[in-house]
């Protein structure tokens, strides 16, 4: 399958291993390379799918220069929007104990922004998915903060994770989508694309 | 979490791989035993949810005997639901083949029945989670059934391999559900169990 891209050298330019796994279950082959940016800095007037988009194509700007004429470029950022505010990455255990504590009991939105691109055509998309939280009990988080790290994860929670199994009562979407990929539009995107 | 189950001993009764590491994800001790009882045979009247729920009590009932005071039994029993009809495990590719064509560009439900039970007690539930399947290709099948191994999963597809990355569109409900276990409600029921 998607052997029309195999005079791509595809790279996924992503440090969370989610994505890494997620896109090795394609089964097509790819590199993973590194970019440090600083996802702290977007506009300040941009709202809900507009930020993991902006920051996925500031990812891929970011590599621009390193790509060539075979290079087809995947990147993604992955947003907790609830109740009109991003849940970032935690900064510490007080700040995850506090998003938590936000999310418990009701439902909000992963979105994921993702950019594909050559050097002459670029693709951007964003993919919503609906999460209800259980209410968590106060030892619940704190068992999960003194076992897990959620520290790489948008809204300080991993769905792949412990709190994942007990926590969440319901996704409406792609669950693939909350754990930082949404694989099927991605795979559907890469099916139909053309130089 | 869930110390009151601690004079417990807990038994998955399940052949299934996918709901061992389920199960592993609550991080509470437990055995797995496999009880082998013939899946094929339920009265004819049942439809829907009672079916998984008439089947994961048979599965119960077939281990009565060799429980003890201080067992706790969990059986499960999934089935796919379309159109009226039961999707279980294919007998072979060409069974395989058909269910997926099916599906396919479709909404199904996915229905796990649950037993929970101790000597004196049993609860059983079941979890509904529907999926939308995109339209899937001839050779996007025939990938499949040549490169997995879908035939000890209801419905011939496994939610968690290539082919529920790429063509899994859409799910409402619990994606650990399609995977073979309610997890969360399981977790659930857990808690809130008593003597």
């Amino acid at each position: 399958m998607l052997s029309h891209l195999s005079n791509y050298e595809i790279i996924l330019a992503s440090q969370s291993p989610r994505r890494h796994e997620l896109l090795q279950g394609l089964n097509i082959p790819f590199e993973v390379k590194v970019i440090d940016i600083d996802e702290e800095n977007y506009p300040h007037q941009l709202v809900g799918v507009d930020i993991p988009m902006y920051l996925a194509e500031k990812k891929a700007d970011a590599y621009l220069q390193s790509m060539n004429e075979n290079t087809l470029l995947i990147t993604a950022d992955t947003i907790v929007w609830h109740e009109g505010h991003v849940f970032g990455k935690p900064k510490d255990k007080a700040d995850a104990t506090r998003m938590l504590k936000a999310l418990s009991g009701k439902t909000h939105e992963v979105i994921t922004g993702v950019c594909i691109c050559t050097l002459t055509k670029r693709k951007v998309f964003h993919v919503i998915s609906e999460v209800r939280f259980a209410r968590l009990l106060p030892q619940e988080i704190e068992y999960y903060l003194n076992n897990y790290q959620p520290y790489d994860k948008a809204g300080a929670y991993g769905v792949q994770e412990w709190i994942g199994y007990i926590g969440v009562e319901h996704i409406d979407g792609s669950y693939f989508n909350v754990m930082g990929l949404p694989i099927q539009r991605l795979y559907n995107e890469l099916k139909r694309w053309k130089k």
